[in-house]
């Protein structure tokens, strides 16, 4: 509840820094389909066709179905809770004609997934209720303000991604001290899920992949669940893995090398691309600063791998993490027409990102690391403990 | 896997059935917004832009971004699976070229939720990304084909959904013994969702409100959390709940009465509301089978709810049930304008839908009972063991 009052505050500071008179964030069935700017401005789900309208002024209006009223109304952080039976829509232009706003945000964007939560339905219906008035000529994509509602983390949102951090590199360690040749991806992964349900956490993401388990030269890469192939004596391992906890979540990487007989350390050329994993991650974070736009901070981290000697990675160096482990605009990606616009979008201070570049070791495996950052005034912080040297498995 | 398959199987005859040409959908980052239908035609999530296109030819393509491909290959149930790195633009209009649809279904829709997972960013970069060609006159909605992959169970879908049910009953079954005058409904839905953490399953909906319970004459009436409003002597009390088992929930309510001093049964109008409600479900079931439309369905029981001198119900009589607690269209609903044209379509065999009237008894509370039926060739049987009587608590 506080974090709710705390995050509409705020968006009305960003309603007036980025000109736009209303924020009209509209719904229904939210447990099925929900909008991921909802949880950031109610708590709770709607069932029936709900509006709930933030104005630049302050003024904070709820329209609901006559089920929802009282739990909405009770909530108390809405100024003006109104209850409808058969149709929104009278109530849904009275109010937005009181307001009479010049603009007004709709939950849309072809770039930025977490800022694309209205369906092309509910957006033919908005029009339909509002086509006998020139509000459907002031239609803008809310991706601005919910990129820095979003972006823009609180001391106490911190707070929940540092616990989410270290109860992750926590179980890391674990997987560190349990680790020996002969196990497989999935007997690795099923230890992380036990831990993760004793801890009485939740995952970042699909259980499915969460964690990613990855080992030795044959390995699917990515976004893979764990399989049978088991780990063995010269393979690189690597792990991605995060944790929910006061929904907020982590999400990280590390890598480990299991010796062969007679080795003391990994061999030169695993050394080597794990260092130029971890040393694109220092130039980085070196590079990164407000201001700057997300591909040129990718580009560092680029350049230094292709200058290794190894193939670029075939993904972004990274993304915000928040509510969500990929928790929209702005990303720290190359120049690609998958991202459309996204690679200018200029890094603001209080974001959270990832660094997570890779590197493919011929005949061993895949060496990554991911970290998250903060954003500060003119720089960035490491949120997470780095992995400086590879972690080696006897 | 096989529930993919069959229903593959399933949307292609619906394909032919409704004489569309390809369904396509189109999603990302599944994960944060799953599309309700995704599940349907899929097993796991998509990170970037990603397709599916069912033709009813039968031929059945996925393309994907290249780290979630291999997972999509080896799920085995796409004929045709295609991997992009930098744009899912060429692949995409390739194949949509090759099938050369007269219509291509999208999941949007200004009736139906489940049917309305497209956003509306999607559908404007699919726009952009035909633009130069005749397709993109040729979207229509899904909605009736989602409508039937949905509503059409198949046995195994049933037996899942009886399980749910089962589970549903049996803690109802363990609340009635439990019960006392002085209990808060907060303590008793810490007992079920105790009792659900026990049984290893999970909620039907948002568990602001899964369990409701309301006692008295002064309680929320639906929608609402419980509160620390106690039970007492005299008062009606009713439970909304459901569970999620194998991915398929129940959604069922039941009606207590507290025996007041000296009382045996409960007073004749609490009776009276009860029957009501009860003969309405009886009234509503001997008239439910295939080609009726919804709102004729909810008129039977509404009338009688009249006819019997209560005020009418706020909502529908009753919504389809499935992976959701609210599956989609078609609805017993009156003709409202909110539930567009949802009112007139027709009932359809195989469908599984809640019958659930209520009716405010002034002065002692909400009964109100939600029993599960399946409609069958000419009729409908009951999923669920009906509750005929009230539960008395002495």
């Amino acid at each position: 509840m506080k974090m709710i009052k705390e995050k509409l505050e705020q968006a009305v500071e960003i309603l007036k820094e980025k000109g736009i008179d209303v924020w009209l964030i509209f719904v229904r069935e939210s447990h099925t389909l929900t909008d991921p700017s909802l949880p950031l401005i109610f708590e709770g789900s709607c069932t029936w066709q709900s509006a709930f309208l933030i104005s630049a002024t302050g003024k904070t209006t709820a329209i609901v179905g006559n089920l929802d009223f009282p739990a909405v109304r009770d909530l108390g952080v809405y100024d003006n809770v109104i209850s409808y039976k058969a149709s929104i829509r009278d109530d849904l232009l009275k109010e937005i004609s009181a307001l009479d706003p010049r603009s007004i945000a709709l939950n849309f964007s072809t770039n930025d997934h977490v800022s694309d939560g209205l369906t092309h339905g509910m957006f033919l219906l908005l029009n339909d209720y509002l086509k006998d008035t020139d509000y459907v000529n002031r239609f803008v994509s809310a991706e601005k303000i919910i990129s820095a509602l979003r972006g823009r983390k609180s001391p106490s949102e911190l707070d929940r991604l540092r616990k989410a951090i270290n109860i992750t590199i926590d179980i890391f360690d674990e997987v560190t001290r349990m680790l020996k040749p002969g196990l497989s991806e999935k007997e690795i992964a099923q230890f992380v899920l036990k831990r993760v349900d004793e801890l009485g956490v939740g995952l970042s993401w699909d259980p499915a992949s969460c964690p990613s388990v990855f080992t030795g030269p044959d390995t699917a890469g990515a976004h893979y669940g764990p399989t049978d192939r088991k780990t063995a004596r010269g393979h690189i391992m690597n792990m991605d893995f995060g944790v929910r906890t006061d929904d907020y979540v982590s999400d990280l990487q590390r890598t480990w090398y299991f010796l062969r007989e007679g080795e003391t350390d990994a061999p030169a050329e695993v050394k080597k691309a794990f260092d130029a994993v971890r040393d694109a991650i220092t130039k980085a974070a070196e590079f990164l600063r407000p201001g700057v736009e997300g591909w040129e901070v990718d580009n560092v981290a680029r350049q230094h791998i292709i200058n290794c000697g190894f193939d670029e990675y075939p993904h972004a160096l990274g993304h915000q993490v928040g509510r969500e482990a990929h928790d929209g605009a702005g990303v720290l990606c190359p120049i690609w027409e998958r991202y459309g616009d996204l690679p200018y979008l200029k890094v603001e201070a209080g974001q959270v990102y990832t660094l997570e570049p890779r590197v493919y070791c011929k005949g061993f495996g895949v060496a990554t690391i991911e970290e998250e950052v903060v954003v500060t005034e003119n720089g960035c912080k490491f949120l997470s403990p780095r992995q400086m040297e590879l972690f080696l498995v006897k």
